[in-house]
């Protein structure tokens, strides 16, 4: 980051008012006669109701419309395990990013325990507070059981935005692309670079969409991760290959999409000129990608190219699933965000970039021109047709599936 | 309640937007630059500043001006046990009047379990999120427990409001009161039939305020309490009499005080009659007090009363206490709030109760005249004076007892 943004940033933050986050009432206060109904006497009459009939806190709080946004700050940005003080701008920023982008209250929870079983607990004995839990920036494997503890415990939507946010757009994104090179995702040979929450939910999604799991090579910083290698984690050893490669080069060769949700600079040009006629690079990592578009487009013209970087086309970015997806799970009652919700949201988002692109989209982005094609894969988080397409396809998606708890 | 009461706070509570609470965002979020700013790639910037120095995290975040109010449901108004669900409209009341009276940020939080060291292990574990922990309708004894073990355990403000709120506020009236009534506070006789949460810390407010624990008599569902009765909790003990009383109508003969914080239509008239001369009454079972004011005042006319409802004199109102004193705590950054600071805010209500009233108060409450005196002896919630002279008083106090963290 450049000294400027990061002097930008601080002032941003600080202002005023420190953080960015302010609770109020959106209910009148001015008279006794308002404090009256919004505290005591007034009060009991809802408490009263909901002790009768559970189902009324949906009516008289703001719980069906509120998520927490928890994390232990064990795997912040590309920052590492900073801890939970250190990760609250993140988690108030993510807070932000909901309200504004789909009308969703949060309340940002630090929890200061990287323990797995007391960070369950803790987040199972807070969660009446809540319709939904956006878990973030927690380490792997440790978010994988603590993502499939909680969603068998509780009966409110559990999202573990770092897998399956990374994973729902990559996959909008890269169907795309797998038709506009003309390829089909059932025979496509795919490298990911990075075996952790994004890498391993994105490879999960990415088979339920058709992706033959032989055809996947994971590579981590010991290399390919192959079925002869000791001391496997489960996660891993299900994409582990039979084949001798060792190398990311080795893997590379020939692959007709790159995955890299690792760290900076991983990747040569060399690497990219091995791959496949008519490649897809999909280079994550943040703030700079595992290789630069320049480098990319330097040794193959037939290439698309997405990063999580605002100034090249094409940017993977969690803005556009997690408000929408959350919007409507919340919107169904549903009691979780299963698989065929994750589906609809791909398809959503991959259809809605097919699209004609509205002028005020081209003006947030001062752009002449933007429609389907190499550098234009997925929707732009400006584009207001989001909160339109994606929540119904998401609520479509749990009443067909049996997950919502409202009237269809 | 009236029906109407019931049916209008009902729909106070549903309208447009279920609940009472909002979140948002008091940062500008309307550009790609400030989405830039607020989330990545510059949020990176306060993280690593947090990492380096934790005390930056109230310069860059919430955190500061953010408390939480927690409860697991288990005393609830006088509604009893209804469970985490059934607290939240109560919770999100309280918020919503923190934010009114005091501009302070909360979040309410409700708690699924009432094991003890469970509740305290979840709330230690999301305190990294706040800047103080306001607990709230928590049973006794347990209540008792878990302020002590949270205030130990965390270096943030820890206050439970049944216990000391409603203590600082009889506090100052009941100053005012002895004065009005020419009585010392160190030979005063005081009857209190209650022995929860706002029984027991009133009385060790009290103690530190001059009252001869020797002239108090706790009354409780069985009687008086007395050295004699077996299994009696520690809290009880220490107030435990070794006189040979028995009944409340034996305890409140002669008394100069009676304190009731336990149910409606305890107290006879009978029983009034019996008491010293120029006594005093703070009947504060809600909504309906231990004797009606028209029933004490048809006895005696040397009385002075108070209640905890609106439409009588004298309303002991916790809203006088706890947005006040958090603001004072959160400014002096304290790391607790001590019994000088308690102190500090008794005497800042009962000062405030001697001066002349502001006419918009007595606006707010349809009074031609209101003046220091048996009607009035405790300030009035709409004082906008309230807001100046608590929070300073608190802030003091936290600075000269040694427990503030800001530059005196």
């Amino acid at each position: 980051m450049s000294s400027e943004l990061h002097q930008a940033a601080l002032d941003y933050h600080q202002g005023n008012r420190p953080g960015k986050l302010t609770v109020s009432s959106h209910k009148p206060l001015e008279t006794r006669e308002d404090l009256s109904l919004a505290y005591t006497p007034g009060v009991a009459a809802p408490v009263r109701e909901i002790a009768k009939d559970a189902s009324k806190v949906d009516l008289y709080t703001a719980k069906a419309n509120l998520v927490a946004v928890i994390s232990d700050g064990s795997a912040v940005l590309g920052l590492g395990n900073v801890g939970p003080l250190a990760s609250k701008p993140v988690m108030e920023g993510k807070a932000v990013l909901f309200k504004k982008f789909a009308d969703i209250d949060v309340f940002d929870i630090e929890v200061d325990t990287q323990d797995v079983e007391e960070f369950v607990q803790t987040v199972k004995n807070i969660a009446p507070t809540f319709g939904g839990i956006n878990l973030e920036d927690i380490s792997a494997p440790r978010c994988f059981e603590i993502e499939r503890r909680l969603i068998a415990a509780l009966d409110i939507p559990v999202f573990h935005d770092d897998q399956h946010g990374t994973a729902i757009i990559v996959a909008a994104g890269l169907l795309n692309a797998l038709e506009i090179q003309g390829k089909d995702i059932a025979s496509a040979k795919l490298v990911c670079l990075g075996a952790g929450s994004a890498g391993i939910a994105t490879l999960n999604l990415l088979c339920e969409l058709g992706l033959n799991k032989n055809n996947v090579l994971l590579v981590d910083s010991k290399g390919v991760v192959a079925t002869h290698r000791p001391n496997l984690s489960e996660v891993k050893l299900q994409y582990a290959t039979q084949s001798d490669k060792k190398t990311l080069a080795d893997a590379m060769k020939d692959a007709d999409i790159f995955l890299g949700v690792a760290a900076a600079n991983l990747v040569s040009k060399a690497m990219v000129k091995s791959m496949a006629d008519k490649p897809i690079v999909f280079a994550l990592s943040n703030p700079d990608p595992e290789i630069s578009p320049t480098d990319a487009h330097s040794v193959r013209d037939d290439l698309i190219m997405a990063t999580g970087r605002s100034d090249y086309p094409n940017q993977v970015n969690n803005v556009l699933g997690f408000p929408f997806i959350f919007r409507g799970a919340l919107d169904a009652k549903a009691k979780e965000i299963n698989i065929e919700m994750k589906i609809a949201a791909v398809h959503a988002l991959k259809d809605l970039a097919k699209l004609e692109v509205p002028t005020e989209v081209l003006q947030a982005y001062n752009a002449d021109t933007m429609s389907f094609g190499k550098e234009y894969i997925i929707p732009k988080p400006f584009d207001k047709r989001l909160i339109d397409v994606v929540p119904k396809a998401v609520f479509d998606a749990a009443i067909s599936s049996g997950v919502a708890n409202i009237m269809p």
